[in-house]
């Protein structure tokens, strides 16, 4: 039997609206593109979004279905673009910029991006580019007539133009909820970067689970930064969270220097933010050299990205009063898996327990399913020390990728394989132990490579280290550590071998450590090992 | 083109396996109706509910759409039994036991439940109406053997018996979110009670808005006592909400006096709690009785149901610290509507006006939409003095009564009419006037009787007043105020008046003033309109 309840599809743009009704004079304050801080609303934001979504269908021949590419920063305008094209039924393709001209190449013709909309920042970068975007109809520029570049781009289009076309009373039409709205590639390590679409649905109800009390726990008081590009990985929800929960937003723009958004953070009085750790190394840093500045209104940072630094999480806690939540997540989860907030048991903790705690990945919310496995797939306990291949399940979680490709990640369940691997402690905390294709596997166990190195590194006289498994014929695979020495440093392999005792379980110890010049890394500065696994193909362990 | 996003269907059972997953240790206290505190987790409750779920199948029969009633207090048990019985796709029918035993026929009869699972309390009352419940196979008594009662209910079942025969390991199965998964009955004023059959997608989304930090804001630290019955109104979803965000549940079972709901706040430590008014005087009247008692956990209250009177919401705000949310809702919404959180304009209000929009019903959260309508539908403005007919919109909203009466509250675009008349203002928060059939249409322009009501009681001499519009050849309804003395009162119809004049515009003055010995009040004590109505039937204005 089937319940009697209306049939209310969750679309973003109702996000929009409830903002528009009932926080309607709540502040959007932005660090323009061009220079000045703008300040609009939620009440204009939306008249703006459906003025867009009118000219788009006119102007641009945007149907449902039709797919434009943005390249932009954190502005009120990426706001509207994302609301206006999503709310015809079309899909935003966010595009990020740190990606070389190659993959960028692919990813626009892989998606077939019809138009895209770009900051004045990108303008060069796509003049160069755009006769290898062949499907590309032309280019709209994020800015007025007066900030119009002379440009060689084909169709360029000046956006406030645009937006001026429209009319602001355009009704949003209704559709299904499964309907894809945004798309995000990952730059995967190896192969070609593949496509995640998002739907109405998934990008709601993650919303709605971001907000919730026991994640970031966002309210009508709160204004609230995401640092955290929309270019990548949905800003973390926050252009969703934050006006769901009619919390004020504050957008940084281009300027991600310390001093930058140390300014924002007073100017637009934010009290929740989000952002990877190297974006807090910066402010940080820039707090000690002024140590008469001060985080008044900060009361809670959002850390992912990347594990975050101790030191960082407890500048923010003890120096300067704002609380930290470590959180974790991936494209293919739109993309939170996990946040570091207290649980009612986690709360009993003494302080340097839960600080212990406090450095993982964090806990599921719900709507978030997680587990770990063995390679057979049997599910692993929970102890905080066995460690798994971590698989996630949940409706913000990708099914498939775009064209269904690489889709060896989804088993027949649904369960996403991370390719991460984890411990779940006794409190429900995940910690990522390694990558999957990174850890070592000796004798049916498993050696978690970046513990090892992590290890390793606090060695003196080592300046880098890598672990990687190599074939033994007993073990199945032996780790061999890959060292750098720090110059002019003598560091031995009994040396290395003697530091790593005592810290680490017997059968974990390097077969062999062998001083290398340098270690190979990837495009985004991490080892790779791959080509590390490559360059030592040929080398045999002794025993 | 739709999103590539898993099909992760939105089934309360997945809330409790969220709870048992990542708070499995997390504490269910609750009043036992046997008497005793008794004191369970997550895990364990999650491990009964699908031992239920196995044995009601067995035993029971149980299948996908069977309708199981309940008339139960707020206990562990009754959680086991909405968690186990939705979860095979069968329907909970939550029986209000302060219904009359001819509705309580009329109820169990049009709903067509095959079983009642009863608390101890109510084994006497179904012993005398189960002859008028011939559908009925049979009664669970939810107790243990050693308190199962002799009984001429027929088919007796030993709740404890029952669930001791189910499997814990009882896999849940998955269905369409759409699912009919809880169903209650509307004491309308006028015509049979009308049933609102929830979905699992509405009981979840519902769940999920209430637990939003800009509605109750409930976290993994909370620890929350839903008061209001899980018998009505779903107990304003705490039992959805309160499990998904990990929050400790203390339930206090049948004893809901002052002494009995105070030892529960501290023995439970509750942070945030939820009842009506009454309950809350009768808090506040057990502790201005022992002056020593503090509520030094208690974060926040939610009070609803009827309008909360001021003075109740300042006792707890001034004198035990404790904020409080109003709130406002139906059973057609699941029933959340409103909450007066503060918005982010509001928090700029100085206190004592903070404090007049404090009294309103509230806000609505987002995916409940809200709008005010003359009679012909037209929207009206949010300036918090023009009222309207309230309607309402969202997915925990219903969009038809069980078996299709009454359905002339649903208009064509899904707006459910909720009978209420309303002003909502500036900063969105909505005050109920009056109930839309006894709001008096004077020359097109609408008098609130209420808003009458309560000014003429503060008329000296007057004791009781209702105001009620009745034909008048120019203006169409013209007001009648009925009064009752004070006895011993000669206070006259100038009098009142004299008083009415100046604090009440113009031409909303009654047209005349009548007294009378005694006004009639409907089962649950509210003026009856209707009543008053007919006895003043034959009344003509003189002018």
């Amino acid at each position: 039997m089937l319940g009697l309840m209306q049939d209310f599809p969750l679309l973003v743009h109702r996000v929009l609206d409830h903002a528009a009704r009932w926080h309607g004079d709540t502040e959007i304050v932005s660090r323009a593109v061009e220079g000045p801080i703008h300040r609009t609303n939620y009440r204009e934001l939306n008249a703006r979004s459906r003025a867009l979504a009118d000219a788009v269908q006119k102007r641009l021949g945007v149907k449902p279905g039709t797919i434009i590419a943005t390249m932009a920063w954190n502005t009120w305008r990426h706001m509207e673009i994302w609301y206006g094209v999503m709310g015809v039924g079309a899909i935003v393709h966010t595009l990020n910029p740190r990606l070389f001209a190659d993959q960028l190449a692919y990813i626009v013709n892989h998606a077939e991006d019809q138009w895209i909309f770009t900051d004045l920042t990108f303008v060069p970068l796509f003049e160069k580019l755009q006769d290898r975007l062949p499907k590309v109809r032309g280019f709209v520029v994020m800015t007025d007539r007066a900030h119009m570049p002379e440009t060689t781009l084909r169709n360029p289009v000046c956006y406030e133009e645009l937006i001026a076309e429209g009319d602001a009373g355009f009704e949003w039409p209704d559709f299904d909820e499964n309907t894809a709205c945004g798309m995000c590639y990952t730059s995967g390590t190896t192969g070609n970067p593949k496509g995640v679409l998002y739907s109405h649905r998934s990008n709601v109800l993650h919303g709605l689970m971001c907000a919730l009390g026991d994640a970031m726990a966002i309210s009508g008081r709160d204004r609230i930064m995401p640092v955290v590009p929309m270019f990548h990985a949905n800003a973390w929800s926050i252009a969703f969270s934050g006006p769901l929960s009619g919390a004020s937003m504050v957008m940084p723009g281009a300027k991600l220097d310390g001093a930058s958004i140390y300014e924002m953070l007073n100017e637009g009085k934010v009290t929740i933010t989000a952002a990877v750790p190297t974006v807090w190394l910066m402010l940080l840093h820039y707090l000690e050299q002024n140590p008469h500045l001060k985080l008044p209104h900060l009361d809670r940072v959002v850390i992912g990205g990347s594990a975050c630094p101790e030191a960082i999480m407890k500048a923010f806690v003890e120096h300067y009063g704002s609380d930290v939540i470590h959180a974790w997540g991936m494209t293919e989860m739109s993309p939170i898996g996990t946040l570091g907030v207290k649980s009612a048991k986690a709360a009993e903790l003494p302080s340097a327990e839960w600080w212990k705690v406090k450095l993982k990945q964090g806990r599921p919310p719900f709507m978030v399913d997680m587990k770990i496995t063995d390679d057979v797939g049997k599910s692993l306990p929970h102890d905080g020390r066995t460690f798994g291949r971590l698989k996630v399940k949940g409706p913000s979680v990708a099914r498939s990728y775009f064209k269904g490709e690489g889709n060896d990640a989804f088993d027949a369940q649904g369960w996403f394989d991370t390719g991460d691997v984890a411990t779940i402690d006794e409190y429900g905390y995940m910690q990522i132990t390694d990558r999957a294709k990174d850890v070592i596997k000796s004798g049916g166990e498993w050696i978690s490579s970046i513990e090892l190195e992590n290890i390793a590194i606090g060695c003196s006289g080592v300046q880098e280290a890598a672990a990687i498994g190599l074939p033994h014929p007993k073990w199945d695979e032996r780790p061999l550590l890959v060292v750098v020495r720090k110059p002019g440093s003598n560091v031995s392999r009994e040396d290395v071998l003697a530091h790593l005792k005592g810290r680490i379980a017997n059968w974990w110890m390097p077969d062999d450590v062998v001083f290398v010049e340098e270690i190979p890394h990837t495009a985004t500065g991490k080892i790779s090992k791959l080509a590390l696994r490559e360059q030592f193909g040929d080398y045999r362990f002794t025993s």
